[in-house]
């Protein structure tokens, strides 16, 4: 099978390549380089079934000839306002990157009669109101607030993939994606887990806003490429399926299980809580559907996640 | 005042563009004539100060020169699946109406350090579980439902808007649009009140769908008009914006009055109820921001504005 995917130089987008390309598949990555590493593209080089094409996907593509499947994974994903390749930062390039991004892969898909999957996101479902979240459950997003560029771009990138398929018949798949973790992932990506873990392996305290008890749900990066290939292959009724470990712990249980898998002495360090408006105080993934129609749910345990995440910290930030 | 304005042939544009007209100011009307009505355009060619473009807003914009203002009124907005040019029939047109026509519109803005104008909708709360909605209410919209075509594509031009605001500093406005009515309202817009009009003018029974208890409000477009205008010339803080009429009527009391003025003697016709997922069953503007900040309510009673539509529908139909 022949693959166009996006966003190829960056954490999912990298993982679920190599994924493809170990089981045979020719991918072609297109990727502007904007938020994706170059490091990331040394690994899928050393596979021949892999071709690199320098894009930027709000641009009309190039021909890439024909084509089995086209995979959009590319978005700035970041939340955090202080790294300037944080959505925040990038807010006009995010929303072109989700809605004409959406639009030249669908066209490419119709065109050639292609499978068509978009990689969607839990803030589809903004800041929710009901815990878990199901598939049908419509969401809480202001759509004139700050977190609007992704939220919302997401929410269009859906719509009209699933306006591509009523319209035009196109296969479409759409993966809404929770948390995710797992070697690759960007140090500056303003999420706990990288906060955390590059904390520990310099030896500071881990920083905690509020007390530490709010909750979130981390799935491990191997097994959320499980359930998208899965779904990839799958012939099924094109629903957004969620994707994500349902399995909550506390900010604080997070924070002490890195310092001891690190062998942090310093500690935590509590400073008082930031809500900005729109965050999410709590997700949750409501994985029945996932379960039903593929057979899967999360393997990976936070520990052993967390473990082969600090190596691969390590060897990056030249600890190892 | 020079202005670009988008959607210039069609119900609300050029009702818009005769009053801005009127007012002495200068008029780039684009429109791909998709929806709107070359008979419209004729009206605005009386006008020394109106000059048409016909252009379809998804390509890059053409260079009008320097322009003070860009107001973006293009889009399909009949949510008639039974007429061709209803929006569910434009999906992927409608989808990129709203997303690129924004971005082109607000790039032009920043260009010229224009100000800008989003003509967005009530149906930015979908179905929604307030009443009446308040600007300040996220909304309720199936993100892969039939109606996101249009009310996702709503939502991301505001999104884009508060982006250019926030990251470029281009002064905006967003007026969030109810039901409106009046004269070069298309025949065919699917709305009750062209059907009933068109019924009754034929002399048929109007058509009611369950037992006509369900409500509605509705905004002559005079009134609505007025407001726009008044929050254009404002110098105020960017926030949407609620224009509408918020007394609601049901569908039965409208049914008769509109028999009543036309002095049709068919009476009724009740038809089971239809709902497809994602209609609102109920909408009404809360306009307290709009009275505050603009001292602006609707003047014009419903029997005053359907005597105006009936008479500009009769004229249409070759019966005046």
């Amino acid at each position: 099978m022949k693959v166009v995917l996006t966003g190829a130089a960056g954490f999912l987008g990298s993982h679920l390549a190599e994924r493809l390309l170990r089981a045979g598949h020719e991918v072609v990555g297109l990727d502007n380089l904007l938020t994706g590493s170059p490091a990331n593209l040394e690994v899928l080089r050393r596979y021949p079934g892999f071709r690199f094409v320098q894009h930027d996907v709000v641009e009309p593509w190039p021909d890439l000839g024909p084509v089995d499947a086209v995979l959009h994974f590319a978005s700035p994903a970041s939340p955090n306002p202080r790294s300037p390749l944080g959505y925040p930062n990038l807010p006009i390039h995010t929303m072109r990157t989700n809605a004409w991004g959406t639009y030249h892969g669908l066209e490419m898909a119709r065109q050639h009669g292609a499978r068509f999957l978009l990689a969607s996101t839990s803030e589809v479902y903004g800041d929710p109101e009901v815990h878990p979240q199901r598939e049908d459950y419509w969401g809480h997003v202001n759509p004139v607030g700050e977190r609007a560029v992704y939220d919302e771009a997401k929410r269009f990138a859906e719509a009209m993939t699933m306006a591509y398929h009523r319209k035009h018949g196109v296969d479409v798949r759409i993966v809404r994606i929770f948390n995710t973790y797992g070697p690759r992932m960007r140090m500056d990506d303003g999420r706990v887990i990288p906060n955390f873990i590059v904390q520990a392996l310099r030896g500071q305290p881990l920083t905690i806003y509020g007390q530490g008890e709010q909750t979130r749900s981390f799935c491990y990066v191997d097994d959320l490429i499980e359930g998208i290939v899965r779904l990839l292959f799958l012939d099924a009724a094109p629903f957004p399926v969620n994707m994500g470990n349902p399995h909550e712990y506390t900010i604080l249980a997070l924070a002490r299980l890195v310092n001891d898998l690190v062998g942090n002495a310093a500690g935590l360090r509590f400073e008082p809580a930031m809500y900005r408006e729109g965050d999410p105080k709590r997700r949750q993934p409501d994985i029945t559907r996932a379960r039903n129609l593929l057979g899967w749910e999360p393997q990976v345990p936070l520990r052993a996640g967390l473990q082969r995440t600090i190596a691969d910290f390590r060897q990056r930030l030249g600890l190892a």
